[in-house]
């Protein structure tokens, strides 16, 4: 008689374990999460697009929006997953189109993100995606822009939040659905 | 009896006729072939995404690496639909990784682009997207940097050709399967 063998499940890969952090960039004392590493494995990539769409499986979406550069990457597997349209926001002077703008602070200074006035129509349900919230100045230039157009947000997705910078309760205090996949201390 | 009346199929669209034109957009003189309005659109998106993987089905690929920025939106579609990795090629500065870098001339001057020093493994078939081949100078710089690291470039796609500034032929020349979906005349 053989005895079967229960193998115990092996644990389960976490978006988190496949973030690299490089250090000192930018700039010095910065805890850099790369997700870099994430996008270049292929179960990792594919993890991360599932688990930003699982709270809004079943809900209505006509666009989603990706904030410059890396929510590209994102926006464009995630249009392309639910077959709808993908719309870029991107800092000043890139878009080719008529634009509306939106300035924001950053650490130092402030920044400017357009988006084309013909990009979102009145009343579409927008997702918007991007890798990092941090102190959620971009995420939050962007809402302004799709609200401005009409655009209803149905919520937004980021695979990494720094809570300490408070992001999160910015776009909440927005009336934001804010879903992460994961956190790190530190900024 | 009825007589089956034979409806023509209607014209099927066009990943061309999604594309809008900008005159004098970055600069004057410059007619700008605008994907935006061809991603914008879920049919569109589809259709190019689609259409871009086509000579390609069937064979084994591992990475897909798309060119910052409009690349991205691609590459990221592309390398979920395929579940493979994504690879940034960025401009000179944004990656925070250790990188290899590559000159090239633009118009006026020259521009580096980097690629991670890490995210192409020896013998990894690699599929190279971009929206746009003009002259052919990013790219050429992209397959460089990705055959540096051992990689193995099964081909190059994008949505536009400007065949009168020469990139498919430089392209070629280096031994690339290049695939376009569509050409402008001019510049």
């Amino acid at each position: 008689m053989t005895c079967l063998k229960v193998h115990p499940m092996p644990n389960r890969p976490d978006v988190k374990d496949y973030i690299r952090t490089i250090v000192d960039f930018p700039h010095e004392g910065i805890m850099f999460r790369d997700v870099t590493t994430l996008f270049a494995d292929p179960r990792g990539f594919r993890m991360a697009i599932d688990q930003m769409l699982h709270p809004f499986a079943g809900q209505p979406i006509d666009k989603v929006v990706g904030l410059e550069a890396r929510g590209f990457i994102l926006g464009g597997a995630i249009a392309h997953q639910l077959t709808v349209g993908f719309v870029p926001i991107r800092k000043k002077g890139k878009l080719p189109g008529t634009t509306i703008s939106q300035e924001y602070k950053l650490e130092y200074g402030e920044a400017i993100v357009e988006l084309h006035d013909d990009a979102i129509q009145p009343g579409e349900r927008v997702l918007v995606v991007d890798d990092l919230l941090a102190t959620g100045g971009t995420a939050e230039a962007g809402i302004k822009l799709i609200e401005r157009l009409g655009g209803e947000i149905v919520g937004t997705a980021f695979i990494v939040d720094l809570p300490e910078l408070g992001g999160r309760k910015k776009l909440e205090a927005m009336g934001m659905d804010v879903h992460v996949l994961c956190e790190f201390e530190g900024a």
